[in-house]
């Protein structure tokens, strides 16, 4: 979907290089602004707006308790999203980045709302601990919904956030059968499990794990442990590459989003920034997989988008940097001596 | 300067952890905004306005072959920023921050332009290879002058830059008499020098270093190895920290002046957000003879203030998050079960 030509590569190294700064001297941002600019197909690629999509799920496998927090948080921070009082909220205003919610598939009733997106799959997902989390037809239109959400949304770049009480159980599961990675490696404390519930937690999983084979395609690892926040996230960014807008990834929830979107289709990859590195445990392993070096390393565990706001602005100046900087010779700037 | 108490440290750790997140799950950004908090008193700072001054000067130490530009690169890159096309200027457009341009000391005449604000102390300083870079008499004029151009400025958070063709070998000088550490890991290839030429300024370092004790203290060691912009920008982190600022310190360069600040007067440090590791090669051993950990490591080497616009974001949405994050009980949210 890239036009991926020599001269267009050419072309941005060159701009690149002609820029008032030693060569090479702005590292990773230059990175990324070629990735922009070849993602746009131009050497003064555009990135002016960014919006952050929340996509919220519920996880039969909480029942297991794997998770610190009850079932219900889900729909209170649903009820915090909307209010504006999360943390996504204030970083998204604080950047001027709107904000969209969208109801997956939570738990319970319906929730009237009106600041709510509706794309609810069902109550919640199965219980993956002892069946497929979700049937072929609920992921299939989990991905066509947030295919169809990223291709509406008016942006430049895509943050992609995620609530669901034990989501990381599920995005666990679904990065393990995806790229091979040991489930040991995958296991973490999500919003805060003591040693014994991680024990516990990793020992529901494992009994997870052992009811399909090694490796799974990425529909079925989806369909089989993935949430309907996660299966809408990898339809978005499928959508978003379609639509040569760059799709900015947030944690480790996102992250197994992605490896599903990348098994769905290699070519979504050159419009994926990957934002931080998580502290939860299974993201660094999962990123080594999926040969991906984030932009950020600020601890951070929170999910709802929150690491991809903090990284658009990087995004935008990158952008900024190729299109807008004097070169040496429009500047009158000496070169090396 | 600031307010210590337990009792506000109490209030700013309660605060924090009463917010709608998993305790700890924003990482670094919850130090920030402890930071911020305290360096203002209060548990809802402000963090409104940012602002970048880059400071220019040469150095004497230029005619030795030290750098791979050369000298009048200082003069034409000021041109460049007034004419709004730097690294610098991008990104700060990019981040809505005023950027002013300071001729600390450029060598050469007085450069007649409106946008230029004059603190010249000399015609760049004298070749620390041979002699003392300036006069005691000069380094205090050039610390009052950052001095009270930080107290001016209005805004929160001040960024601080520099522009000065071989002032990565004042740095490594500075740095090296002022925190002990070989002057080996503090000397790197600047704006790009090649393996003969970084040789040759290894050897003129090492000849410069010789000529006075091994430590110094800050006054000494700005007079002795300093520039002017590395002075000026010392005496800026010494004014803004007064005035309850955050200074968001850029890279090598910055560091150095970091450091002397820092010597001169301890009470600095909860005004200082290092806001990335560059890879100029001193960069790393500098901070860690600081126990400084930036926020950013991007590869950045450019200087121009470029790596503290970028981390600019990161401060005012830390303080967003302290400020304006609702509360547990504020939003019905569960606490873990």
């Amino acid at each position: 979907m890239i036009d991926q030509s020599n001269d267009l590569a050419g072309q941005i190294r060159a701009r690149i290089d002609s820029l008032t700064k030693p060569l090479g001297a702005l590292g990773r941002i230059e990175a990324l602004a070629a990735q922009i600019a070849a993602l746009q197909g131009r050497t003064d690629p555009q990135m002016a707006a960014c919006a952050l999509i929340i996509f919220a799920g519920d996880h039969g496998i909480a029942g297991e308790g794997v998770s610190a927090f009850p079932q219900e948080v889900t729909r209170q921070m649903v009820l915090n999203f909307l209010a504006g009082g999360a943390a996504a909220n204030v970083f998204a205003n604080s950047l001027g980045v709107p904000l969209s919610v969208v109801d997956a598939g939570m738990a319970g009733p319906r929730m009237e709302h009106p600041g709510l997106i509706d794309r609810r799959i069902a109550r919640g997902t199965r219980n993956s601990a002892v069946e497929a989390a979700m049937t072929a037809e609920q992921c299939a239109a989990a991905l066509r919904a947030g295919h169809a959400l990223a291709q509406e949304a008016a942006c430049d770049a895509l943050c992609l956030g995620e609530m669901g009480i034990a989501n990381t159980s599920a995005a666990s599961l679904v990065a393990h059968k995806l790229t091979g990675v040991s489930l040991d490696l995958l296991v973490g404390r999500g919003t805060g499990l003591d040693d014994g519930a991680l024990a516990h937690k990793a020992a529901v999983l494992a009994r997870a794990a052992a009811r399909t084979a090694p490796q799974l395609d990425a529909l079925t690892a989806l369909a089989e442990y993935g949430g309907f926040e996660i299966a809408m996230m990898a339809g978005a960014m499928l959508g978003a590459a379609q639509a040569r807008r760059i799709v900015i990834v947030d944690g480790f929830i996102a992250g197994a989003a992605a490896a599903a979107a990348l098994a769905i289709d290699p070519a979504v990859r050159p419009a994926l920034v990957f934002a931080h590195r998580s502290a939860e445990r299974g993201h660094a392993a999962l990123l080594e997989a999926l040969d991906a070096e984030p932009l950020l390393d600020l601890g951070l565990r929170l999910g709802e988008g929150t690491g991809a706001l903090l990284a658009w602005p990087l995004v935008r100046a990158a952008a900024a940097m190729i299109r807008d900087m004097a070169s040496f010779s429009a500047a009158g700037v000496s070169g090396p001596q």
